[in-house]
């Protein structure tokens, strides 16, 4: 008999981490890498410094998880949630940087990087935006194309990432509210997080076996995902996340590490 | 008959190149690439931003001379020249951010990394300061111990790398001037910098075939280097590195690479 | 007799000053300075630091210059020419910021800040989005009702800040192209400036005494301005602004400073 | 009969606040405000940026507590707890960007500032460099000779400011430990805070009442102090000063903001 038979589905769970700098500490590492498979680790340019990580890249591998490179726009006081105009040589350039800063970290320890999400407003962009998503997709080529590009379903981020022959891995929210195209609520929205563990994870069982979520309209949307994200930095972040993970385990999913 | 005898010595020329910064533009680095054989590449923190590495890289594969790295602190403002107060744990992990950094444009192009030279501050303060010195090597020795090391002869980073195993290359300074120890007389003295081209050519060809120098209190030192620092952002920089050359070639020193 | 019968009009000359940063230095202000009535001066987020504002507001104070405010968008990397998309709250007191920290130098020195004109990316936002108008336009009334601020004709911003009760100083672009509806043609395009001296000066001429410039695209507009905006940081900055002052004082046009 | 003949005393108590950035919280402002009377309000080099400027500034006039500056290094990273050497032209410069910076935010509301305590790295170094210390007064006392300065009493920045005739506050600190010859333990040292309520209130009590503290090696000091500072991004910072507070009020010391 199959082992894989038993399970109704795989699923990868990440997270963005990392994203301490210098005193200021964001989120709980160490607690969120229990529940997790998958770390984005942030880069120094939207977040995380040198020393953070270090330590986090240290931190993944301890636990065994995937470790990421989530680069960002190069704005700490926005947290990289605010769009910064570029050049495609300068979203090249900057992605370039921040995967071999992160890089330095992995290979010292002798660990690879597994996977690239942008963050927050390079992500965002880069799902609509063609000529940013084709300046993102070509540097993971040129820098690794072994690197699994993570990416929200349908995104032009997407598209430019399979016309390099690059690996998209499709990325659901279950913390997020999704409007009727399949795109994010934008975070400036009130109703854009779910903040009840329960809701969020019946939304990510739901994806994750059934395919689909429910738009903030009220529209059902087809919704197919290898990867969930949860976030770190939200009020009682372990709490929905460990309802996140019950629920999938309950219903006979089983939560492994992309690519493995 | 061995080729080398013919020659009165081998000497490298490195210069500190990429210190250009988005709008600013610093040194003629295109011109100063046809005079040398090794470019420390500025990764970002003193100076140099993406798109400047990008290009300097490139433009130094294109010149077929050594592509090393050229950290610095984090101080844009200062350019590097003001030492910051930092943890081996800071130190190490800053020098490892910014070699990642820079290895993403080489290994992009299919070029290692051949050396790391300290900038700045950075050298000064690594000169002398074992603890300094020791995170440096350290973090050289974590990212790639085939990494040669460019520092002053004599100083506390020549011991720290040595003892941890890596090739120490002992760099002199044909436009600084020397005290008696040794050690380069600060920038901040007003004659720190020979700018007479047929001077610096004269001190540059004692240093590579007699192996002196005299020093600016007039003692003779001893000075044994296996490359040659010229500047790129000093008036006539052109000029003077021309005259080094000319004068090292007319007297039978062979122009060559570290390491080749 | 009335003296200004003499005159075939006023008109002001402001430029961008200011924009050097630690190592890197950018365009010849005192030179410049000979030549012009208004310096926009550089207040740190794209251009400029502490030292070099203090030497800057000296240097204009030593000319009789007016001093005034070129707040930018906080991205050195970028000069101030890429968009950030910020909120009005971020931008109100991203304004308020850079004028006080421009307004100490002044203040020590006993002289007044007379304007404020925004920096790249910031003036041509705020040219055309009525947020980011409104929120520079807020910051300006609330620091100091007096300042003039400098626009494009018929701007958003311009709007804005009649509707607060600012005092809006019409400004014209002697080296820049413009579009046919007024605006400027975007620095990403090969023809964005004008480098021929003497065309330039003529363009100046006929805007201030005959209030017209000739579109890239052939149309005739009428462009009403108070004060011609010059370049320091072009090739021939000097010669350029030279034959714009001597083709306007030749024409019998007065420069004087603004609100002089 | 005089009603101050009543008190055991009068107090200052001061916190570093605002000391947030962007996506960063660090302490609980609006709690600490109840508590104390004097803020010292980070002005965006160390922590702080314009729009927590702006928000800390209208929080401390809610709560009618004394506004000050508190300007530190440029280091976000090291919260400007790591000295950079600078030259005194340098630092004078950073401090009235500062100084100004803040200004703006309060003569906007109306208010003044009150008062200038360098921050971290740049509070101990003014306390014993003559050089920094100087260059510190110097900038205070260019851009408001009006203002307090706030300092360890016997500092080098004491007698600076003494020198240029500012009024200086002498500042004791009730949950940092002291050296014998009443400099502050660094922060390094595993004893340099004191986390027990009780033992920081008494040693406040103390040092109001009868102008002594215990040094860490044993010896009874001498310290008279204008002003105490408490920390808010401390665990139990808020315990912590009710405790100070509590205790300052049962012995009959009388707590209110300087020069009122």
């Amino acid at each position: 008999m199959d082992m894989k038979s038993q399970y109704k589905g795989v699923i990868d769970l990440n997270c963005d981490l990392g994203e301490s700098f210098g005193r200021y500490t964001l989120g709980d590492d160490t607690a969120m890498m229990e529940l997790i498979t998958s770390a984005n680790v942030a880069c120094g340019f939207h977040a995380g410094d040198p020393v953070v990580m270090q330590r986090t890249v240290s931190l993944a591998i301890a636990h065994g998880i995937n470790i990421g490179a989530h680069p960002g726009y190069p704005d700490l006081q926005g947290f990289g949630r605010r769009t910064l105009s570029m050049t495609q040589e300068e979203l090249r350039a900057m992605i370039l940087y921040q995967l071999g800063a992160l890089q330095s970290f992995a290979r010292t320890i002798g660990v690879p990087l597994r996977h690239v999400k942008p963050h927050g407003a390079l992500y965002n962009t880069a799902a609509r935006d063609e000529r940013v998503a084709e300046a993102i997709a070509q540097a993971v080529l040129d820098f690794d194309p072994s690197l699994m590009l993570l990416t929200l379903p349908g995104s032009a981020l997407a598209q430019a990432a399979r016309a390099l022959g690059l690996r998209v891995i499709k990325e659901g929210f279950a913390d997020r509210t999704y409007q009727a195209d399949g795109t994010l609520v934008p975070r400036s929205h009130p109703n854009a997080l779910i903040t009840d563990a329960a809701t969020v994870a019946a939304r990510a069982v739901r994806m994750v076996t059934q395919h689909k979520v429910t738009a903030v309209t009220g529209e059902e949307i087809s919704m197919q995902v290898e990867t969930l994200c949860v976030h770190g930095d939200t009020p009682d972040a372990m709490g929905i996340t460990q309802a996140v993970r019950q629920a999938l385990e309950g219903t006979g999913v089983r939560i492994i590490p992309l690519g493995r």
